[in-house]
C-alpha cells in the first residue's frame, strides 16, 4: 500500500483536484471498480470509526437503541408516500433476478431468465418505508411509544457525478427512525438531533456549523421541516453535514400505522428520521487540510502521535528505541494513540512526508544528540512549527498540545467562516459574493420560484434559515424586491 | 413492541418450532416484508453488538485493521475462479438497472428499460473477488505484506429454506481477507483465526466447539482448506459457527496479483479468508435456552440483571426506589449492565415471564418485607434457582453469580454435547446414531463419492477431520470397509 506522496496539487492552483488527489494520497479511500462506489482503505476506516463510535454513544445517551432492517426494498413500497417516491425513487439500484447460471457457451455466468422476481426489489436509498412498514406491527398503544432506533447500514444512491466520500452510489451512514405520539414530541425530537449533530461536528470534528431550517424546496422528501447542519469548505462551498427530518405523520399515514393514545382515540402516529454518513468525512477533509495534506483534529485521528527515530546504526536505534519505550507507554497510559515508526525500509524524511500528509497531529523526534540532551524535536501538524522540549514530562505536554490543536482548527475553521459570511442587499451584490465564494446571509420573497431562479442564474441555493443567529428584519427579496421579514443563508454547494 | 410470552412450544415436542417462536418472544427477530430477509430488533441487535465488539478487538489484537468494500460486485468477477463460481454464483441477487420512472398510467413507478446496465452486478454473498480485484493494485513487493484487513459488512445469499438468523438471504457477517508473501504464513494466519474463532465462541458465548478441517466437498469453494469450528445444538445437529479458508494462490492467480518477494523472483500472493456471521446468534440461542426462553451467558446479556420491585402502592415504592438507587450504582461500578424496571403498567408477573423468556441472566427481586429484613431474592436464569440474600455485599455476590453462570451454562453445554459424541464401527450402528442425533466418529475411506452416499442415505455430512482430539487409528470405512487411518465428525446439521 505504498503512497504517493509527491506532488499535490495546492488549492489555490485547483481546490477540487487537490481534494480528490489528497483522498487517495492520504490513504482514505479509491474508487472502486463498481461505478460511483468507493473503497475505505484501513486509514479511511479508522477515522470513520471513530466518528461511528463516539456518535453510536451520543444516540445511546439520549435513548436511543440500534436495530438492523433489510438491505432491499420492494418497490411498490416507494411509491406509498408520494413526496417521497418523487425525491428518492428515481436514482435506484434494482434488483430484477435472484440466480445465475453458466453461460451454454461456457463463457462464465450468465443472469438465469427463470429467476425473475414477481417484483423487482430496491436496494435501499433510505429506510423509512421498510420500517414504517415494519412499525405498523409494533404499535397498537401508546404505551408502545416512543420507539427510538437507529441503524449503522450501507445505503445506495445511484449518482452521476460520484465524488469520494461527498458523493458516492454507496455509502454508510447511520439513520434514526422515531415514533412518537404527539407532534411535540416528534419535533423536540428532530431538534434534538439536530444537536445532537451539531454538537459532535464542533467539538469533534473541529467544524463550525450554521444550525437552520431547510426551505421547502431543499428539505427532504417527505418531510414537513429539514433541519441541518452546514458547514463551510476552503474554497467557500456550504457541505451539508447531517439532516433531521420531522415527518409528522406522512409515513405514518402511507403505512397506515395508527395507535390507542391516552384518551383511547385512535390518531397516526408521528415521525422523525435523521442522518449522518460517509460524507462526513469529505467535510472534515475539506474544512482543515493543507497544501502538505491532511490535518486531522485529535480527537478523530487514528494515530494521535507519532515518535520516528534518526540514527545511523542498529546500536544507536537499540538506544533510542529503549527510551522511547517508556514514552510509548506514559503516551497510551494518558489515553493517546501513539505510534513509534522504527521501520529500517523507510528514510526519516519519506516518513516525514507520509505522516504530514496523512495528518498525524503530533510529531515527536529522536536522533542520538537529543538522547544525550534528554530532549525532543515536537512538531504539530497544524501549524507545522517544530520546538526542542524536554523528554521529561513530554507525556504531560503532548496531552495539553492535543488539546491546543484540537481547539486551534476549530478557531481557525471559525473565523475562516466568519470572514466569509456576509449580508447583501442587491442582486448585484450577492451574485459578486456568491462567485467570491461566500455565506450570503440575504432577503428572499419566500418563494419556491424566486428560489429556483436564483439557483438558475447563480448556482446558489438557500442553505438554510439560520438558527444560530437572528435574522428577523424588514427588507426586500433581493431577486424580486417583494417584502421579506428575515434573512436566509445562500451558498453555492456540494 | 408487545411480546407474547405465553404458549412457548416444548424442545421435546418440537424443537424446530420451539427455536422458531423463541427468536420472535424474546424480541430478537422477525420476518421482513422481504422474502428470506430479516428485522433485527433491537434485543437481538444489542447482543450480536456485543459480539462485533469484542470479536472486533480480537482482530486489533491480532493486528487486523477494518476497511470497507463495495456491496456490488461486477457479475464477470465471479467467474474468474473457477471454483468459486461453482459454490458462489448461483443463488444471487442481480442487480440489472439503475433508474425507476413513474408508470404512465399514474399506478406507481416502474423500472426505466432505458436504464439497463452494461453488465449487471451481484450483491456480494462474500467479497473475495471484489478485494482480490483491488488487492492487485495496492500489492507490489513483498513490503507490502502481510495485508491483514477485516470488513464488517451485509451479504446475500438467495436462500430457498430461509430461517431467522440460521439462514437468511441478507446476513451480517465480518470477512477477514489476509495477503501473504509465504504459503506458510498464509497457513499460520487461517489457523490462527480459527482459534480466534473457538476462544471467542468457548469463553464468550459459553459455546462448546469442535474444531477441525473441512472434506473437499465442504471445503469452501475456491480454498486448498476450510478450518472450521461446529457447535452441537439441543436438537443433536451440528451447526457450523465459523470458518477460516486457506485460499493458497487461486484468488492471486485468478486476480493476478504477483509480488517481487526477498529474492527479487515474481510470485503469487498466498491468501486466506475468514468469517463469522449473525448466525452466530441462531448457535447461541440453539445451544443454551430452555422451554422458558432464552438463556444468555452473561458476557454476552445486554442486561445482566434485572431488579423488579414488589410493592402496593407509590409510598412502597418511593422507599424501594431509594433502596435500590445504591444498588445500581454498585453493580454499574463493577462494569455490570443492571435495569432497574419500576415500570408502573406491567404486573411484576409480567415482567418476570418477559426477563426469563429474554434470558436476562440475574433478577433480583425486593419488596416491603424485604425491605424491612434487608434481603431480597436472587434467581439465577440458568437454573432458575432462587435463594434469599442480604443486600449487603450484593453486588459482589453478583459478580461473582455471573462468572458461576457463565461457567455453568459452558459446563452443561459441554458435557450434553459430550454425552452425545459416540465412536461406531458399522453402518447400521451408524444410520441409528445419527438418527438419534448423536456425533459420531466413524472411519471413511476418505472418497466424496462416499461421502455423497451417505449423506444421501442418512443426510448426515462429514462435519469436519478433528482437531481437538487424536482420531488417528487404523479401520475399515463403515460405508464401503475400505482401510481408512482416521476416523471423522459425522452429523446432521443446519
Amino acid at each position: 500500500m505504498a503512497t504517493e506522496l509527491k506532488g499535490l496539487t495546492k488549492r489555490s492552483e485547483n481546490y477540487s483536484q487537490w481534494y480528490n488527489e489528497l483522498v487517495v494520497k492520504a490513504d482514505l479511500a479509491e474508487q472502486a471498480p463498481v461505478r460511483g462506489c468507493m473503497v475505505i482503505k484501513p486509514y479511511g476506516y479508522a477515522i470513520w470509526e471513530k466518528m461511528h463510535e463516539v456518535l453510536d454513544a451520543k444516540f445511546k445517551e439520549t435513548g436511543h437503541q440500534n436495530a438492523y432492517f433489510p438491505l432491499l426494498i420492494p418497490k411498490s413500497y416507494l411509491s406509498r408516500e408520494a413526496e417521497h417516491v418523487e425525491g428518492f425513487a428515481k436514482e435506484c439500484a434494482v434488483v430484477t433476478h435472484y440466480r445465475l447460471k453458466n453461460a451454454e457457451d461456457g463463457s462464465g455466468v450468465i443472469v438465469d431468465p427463470a429467476a425473475k422476481l414477481e417484483e423487482e426489489l430496491i436496494i435501499r436509498p433510505t429506510s423509512e418505508t421498510i420500517i414504517w412498514s415494519t412499525y405498523k406491527n409494533w404499535i397498537k398503544s401508546y404505551r408502545d411509544l416512543p420507539i427510538l432506533i437507529n441503524q449503522w447500514a450501507n445505503v445506495m444512491r445511484w449518482e452521476m457525478r460520484p465524488r469520494l466520500f461527498l458523493r458516492t452510489a454507496e455509502f454508510l451512514w447511520q439513520e434514526g427512525h422515531t415514533a412518537h405520539a404527539t407532534r411535540e414530541e416528534a419535533e423536540a425530537e428532530a431538534r434534538k438531533m439536530q444537536n445532537v449533530y451539531a454538537d459532535f461536528a464542533q467539538n469533534w470534528m473541529a467544524l463550525p456549523v450554521v444550525r437552520g431550517v431547510k426551505s421547502e424546496t431543499e428539505r427532504f422528501a417527505g418531510a414537513l421541516d429539514t433541519y441541518t447542519i452546514e458547514s463551510m469548505t476552503q474554497d467557500g462551498k456550504a457541505l451539508q453535514c447531517g439532516t433531521s427530518h420531522f415527518l409528522g405523520q406522512n409515513f405514518a399515514k402511507a403505512f397506515e400505522v395508527q395507535f390507542v393514545d391516552r384518551e383511547n382515540k385512535l390518531d397516526y402516529v408521528w415521525a422523525t428520521s435523521w442522518g449522518v454518513s460517509t460524507r462526513l468525512m469529505g467535510a472534515l477533509i475539506m474544512a482543515h487540510s493543507d497544501d502538505n495534506g491532511l490535518v486531522l483534529p485529535p480527537k478523530l485521528a487514528p494515530i494521535q502521535v507519532v515518535i520516528v527515530p534518526i540514527y545511523k546504526n542498529a546500536e544507536d536505534l537499540q538506544k533510542i528505541d529503549a527510551r522511547v519505550a517508556s514514552i510509548v507507554d506514559g503516551l497510551k497510559a494518558r489515553g493517546i494513540s501513539v505510534k513509534y515508526d522504527n521501520a529500517d525500509n523507510k528514510r526519516p524524511g519519506f516518513k516525514f512526508a507520509d505522516y504530514e500528509v496523512k495528518g498525524v497531529p503530533v510529531r515527536l523526534v529522536l536522533g542520538m544528540r537529543d538522547l544525550e540532551n534528554g530532549t525532543l524535536e515536537v512538531m504539530r501538524r497544524d501549524t507545522l512549527e517544530k520546538e526542542s522540549m524536554p523528554i521529561e514530562g513530554i507525556e504531560d505536554r503532548v496531552v495539553t498540545l492535543l488539546d491546543e490543536i484540537q481547539e486551534n482548527i476549530f478557531r481557525k475553521a471559525l473565523s475562516y467562516r466568519d470572514e466569509r459570511m456576509v449580508k447583501v442587499d442587491t442582486y448585484d451584490e450577492f451574485k459578486e459574493q456568491i462567485e467570491n465564494g461566500r455565506f450570503v446571509l440575504a432577503h428572499w420573497d419566500g418563494t419556491p420560484e424566486t428560489e429556483a431562479k436564483i439557483k438558475e442564474e447563480t448556482k446558489a441555493t438557500i442553505r438554510c434559515i439560520p438558527m444560530d443567529f437572528d435574522t428577523t428584519e424588514d427588507g426586500k427579496c433581493i431577486y424580486t424586491g417583494k417584502p421579506s421579514s428575515r434573512r436566509v443563508l445562500f451558498a453555492r454547494s456540494y
